[in-house]
């Protein structure tokens, strides 16, 4: 017994002593010659990258691929999303809205309603510690294989529910309206009041976002909550109401 | 040596598996009785909570007690802090400033530039778990024995080595102004162009901070940066060019 004893507290021991096993085992290392940055906390600079104190980076740092890959795949990252999808839904709840159908919820959709997980996991994308594929990442829209995010598409339910009208805001190109439409209704997400996809001219990120709300507003609609995985879904103009930051370690739209 | 090894790994195993021992094992636990979030991942709450998705907290909840306590004085939150201060230095680094001296960096003082912890530590604070108690933390306050938070202790020395001028702004009342200055001065913030204490009828919170810093602004300061440990310290009007979140998760001030 105490052979089978000391065996089962190494195998503990041994698989805490390193829980960041190796995820892609086959994938060279380049910055192992000296890129990594070794003395880089992965927890703090995830904390970093969500509360907006670190902006503007490229790609994860190679460093953390392996931290952040075990925290997008694991329940850390579903349970950070289902507590701020649950404090969202308290937050509507509380709203007497007016029902003529113009209080909104504006969301994102990548990686706020539905996740790219499948592709950031791939060896070839290593959950954003290689640069992004601009081709690479339009194939896989076109598949329109994205999953939901649990949390977000419980949310999205129960704001309809409630009577909130959704508006769907995505710096997806409308080229690509086709597969994310069909994408987007197969796992769930089936009505809305709007989904505005980018147009040429539209800009990017803070200016794109903040633009398409103004017009929103200026018709008429209300925004009572916005929620977005990039604080360039939530800063600028006509923010609305609350905002809601759902995480993303893997990528960052300025 | 098989003895050894297994007493050893035993060791190991054990404190792994049980990471959160009591800070407090003399405190009741009032909350056993039912009161406790048994869902609430403490993970996920001080996440939301850093990212102002859970607003208008009262207290830490109890079931995170441990979990607060155990970061605060762990290595955890002294690395996220020195990130965030890291990050600012290379920001500020990069403003070409002009030297004449209004190029300010405004910092709050609680638990942004001074710490409370030995005051929140105490059993009868229990890591904010406890509700505020205004008589006891003010006579704290009148110790003058807060220690600085060392990651900003370094930036703001190497601000002032830059060129900036820097303003404290923060919520304690002008009636402490001598206590806390004294502290201030004890633990290396030296110098400053402007220490704002809250007068009366000065309002609180986000209200507050922003009336005193439009008053900075319209005296013809240039508000580069402004770090703080509160969104509140943070948000509104005349936030400054770049805002920089430091942790807390003992306190909520609107």
């Amino acid at each position: 017994m105490s052979i089978t004893l000391l065996f089962l507290v190494l195998t503990i021991a041994t698989s805490v002593a390193s829980p960041l096993n190796q995820i892609h085992l086959l994938k060279p290392h380049p910055g192992s010659a000296g890129h990594k940055h070794s003395k880089l906390n992965c927890l703090s600079w995830r904390l970093a990258v969500e509360t907006n104190n670190i902006q503007k980076w490229k790609q994860v740092p190679e460093a953390c691929e392996n931290y952040v890959g075990h925290y997008m795949l694991g329940r850390q990252y579903r349970k950070d999303v289902d507590l701020v999808a649950a404090e969202a839904y308290e937050y509507a709840k509380g709203l007497n809205i007016t029902k003529d159908g113009k209080d909104v919820w504006v969301f994102d959709i990548d990686e706020t309603t539905l996740s790219n997980l499948p592709y950031y996991a791939r060896d070839t994308v290593a959950f954003g510690a290689i640069p992004y594929n601009a081709t690479a990442f339009n194939a896989w829209i076109e598949e329109a294989a994205g999953p939901a995010i649990p949390g977000t598409l419980k949310l999205y339910k129960r704001l309809i529910k409630l009577g909130f009208k959704i508006v769907f805001l995505t710096g997806t190109e409308a080229a690509y309206a086709e597969a994310r439409t069909k994408n987007m209704k197969k796992i769930g997400y089936t009505k809305w009041e709007k989904l505005i996809y980018k147009g040429e001219g539209d800009g990017s990120g803070v200016v794109y976002k903040q633009a398409k709300r103004k017009a929103l507003e200026e018709a008429g609609y209300r925004i009572r909550g916005n929620m977005g995985d990039q604080w360039s879904d939530l800063l600028g103009s006509n923010a609305g109401d609350r905002v809601f930051k759902v995480p993303d370690p893997m990528y960052y739209i300025g």
